[in-house]
């Protein structure tokens, strides 16, 4: 199939200012570049982010912005350059949907450190026109930025993989703690951590949930898997623990101490951190040298792993848990995530849902 | 040979309190046990550490102490079970004496992270007594914890390899770092700092001195070998610079933000931490998690690191800025070194001094 002629008239939920309340906008997408690929969204996850940019926290939001970057989508049309897609294809868009594409990240495939990347949503696309996410009825995007949904893997199971999913699998991968017989901390069990659990497990790992209270261990333990969960303030407990983890994803968004969770690190743990945090995070360096251990932070995952990610999760037959909402939810949807009231993740089912009121 | 009969009578330089100042004073040292090497000290460089330790800085000091873990020396005499030292042999002896021998780390030869490890001095030994470093007449050392010094390199160059040299050493062959065309930091021109210089240099790596001042400038670039020279405070070339290194060793021993030392590193690089600092020090999680850098740290070096690096230094020729003292002037020295006023460590003639009075 060829370009369109014109562009197409789509109708979203955006948020107009730092409210953050989304309601029904209706905008303009480009024509269907040869390189494009035109998609009807299935449904899309709600991020922390995506609260994060609504209410214009992180200082850098523009309105009236749609978000969504967990999109999972049926392919409707094609550029005349696109041979890997067609028609009736079920495809993933996730955070990103540009890259200079030249720069030593772009060509070693791991394009989500290019410094020039587009965001899927508040950013500014090749053609001058505002980036807008998957709480829409269709998106337009490079077919670079695609990956395909395995088949007979359920959209709104897919949804959550493609950011939460990736940003666990990624930095698993890429620091060599993907072999099985690990011992690892999820630090935080939120949509990321609880993603965290299934795909740490799912690679054969002793998996400890470490959390602030209580409240979650039954969940943890009994629904999603985990083999064991340290209450971060149960000090006997921690200490008992000491020196017997491989690595930490630390999933935690606001600022908190990491010595508690440094000194559970074995001789050369890693403790990742996956939370955008402005406030500084704190250590001291005998920590650090005297049992070799990293702090670092990862972000998202590539095209490439994400493709890996999903091919893993089907094999495995992995499932989260997931709240699945229509569009007129969304808001009180943003609400509950603030407070931290959902198991794990919301799923907006977009096209079951009425866009236009 | 084997043991010694009678405990031997030996002369060293002691701190006696947190005043840190050294005069003679005679203990004594075990017989030659079967796996013991009993040495002639030749020459002993003075770290940081052994200012720390005298002052009780780190409040773990015990007096009197004899403190020097840059020792080399002459065997004399070695136990029955010593196969690989004979007297006559030129050896080392750094910053550890003795380790559990069970323990993963022991197991796998980077015995510097067993938790039962002993140091030089300022410990205790597995018979009961005060370990006493190198700032003495004698030494007695288990074999496992000598290394030998390379024919050829004078005693006096080696003695700052043996805990300086393998400091840097250490964190570059662990992380990947050795192979040539890098890009590397030296954060602070110090002892270590410029033992970090010319070993990255000698690797094959552009090296940049990052340091507080223009002071050292010409130092730098003209007598150690540098290639580039930052001041930290020279925020435009700073800038310049962002995205550049793929390492930096960071050897300041108080607290200093990081930031602008992570904005210096390119996608995947690596602060290597060396100062034992107890301030905390601080990050925003961003700067790690956008490019997938890494704070960590290094505690010296194996043994078996340590004969490697010896052997690399012999065969690039590398030498190293030291001011020989002798014994009587090391108090002297301590209050020179407390003030960074050295180029760029001392190291104490032990064999040429009076020790005694």
């Amino acid at each position: 199939m060829g370009s369109n002629e014109s562009e197409r008239s789509v109708v979203g939920w955006a948020a107009r200012d730092s409210s953050g309340v989304l309601s029904p906008y209706t905008y303009t997408l480009r024509n269907t570049g040869p390189e494009d690929v035109f998609i009807k969204v299935l449904c899309c996850g709600i991020c922390h982010t995506d609260l994060h940019q609504v209410k214009n926290e992180l200082g850098m939001s523009n309105y009236p912005m749609v978000p969504g970057h967990e999109v999972v989508g049926e392919v409707v049309e094609v550029g005349s350059d696109v041979t890997n897609y067609r028609a009736g294809d079920i495809v993933g868009v996730g955070v990103l949907v540009g890259c200079c594409r030249t720069c030593r990240p772009c060509q070693t495939d791991i394009e989500q450190y290019c410094n020039k990347k587009i965001w899927s949503y508040n950013d500014t696309y090749t053609d001058g026109k505002p980036t807008q996410g998957g709480f829409a009825e269709n998106m337009i995007v490079d077919q670079k930025f695609l990956v395909k949904i395995p088949e007979g893997m359920p959209a709104e199971q897919a949804a959550p993989l493609l950011c939460a999913g990736v940003t666990v699998y990624s930095p698993l991968s890429h620091f060599g703690l993907k072999q099985s017989g690990l011992r690892g901390g999820i630090l935080g069990l939120g949509g990321v951590g609880h993603m965290g659990v299934i795909i740490a497990k799912a690679m054969g790992h002793h998996v400890t949930v470490i959390s602030s209270s209580d409240k979650k261990r039954v969940e943890a333990l009994e629904h999603i898997g985990a083999d064991q969960y340290l209450v971060s303030s149960d000090t006997t407990r921690m200490q008992e623990a000491a020196d017997s983890l491989d690595y930490i994803i630390d999933t935690v968004p606001v600022a908190h101490p990491l010595e508690p969770y440094l000194s559970l690190l074995k001789l050369d743990g890693k403790l990742i951190l996956m939370g955008v945090i402005s406030t500084p995070l704190q250590f001291v360096t005998p920590m650090l040298m005297l049992g070799r251990k990293i702090i670092t932070g990862s972000f998202i995952g590539s095209i490439k792993e994400t493709n890996e990610m999903l091919e893993f999760c089907k094999e495995k037959g992995l499932t989260s848990m997931i709240e699945v909402v229509k569009m007129d939810y969304v808001n009180t949807a943003f609400e509950r995530l603030e407070k931290n009231d959902v198991r794990y993740r919301f799923v907006v089912d977009v096209a079951g849902s009425t866009l236009d009121q």
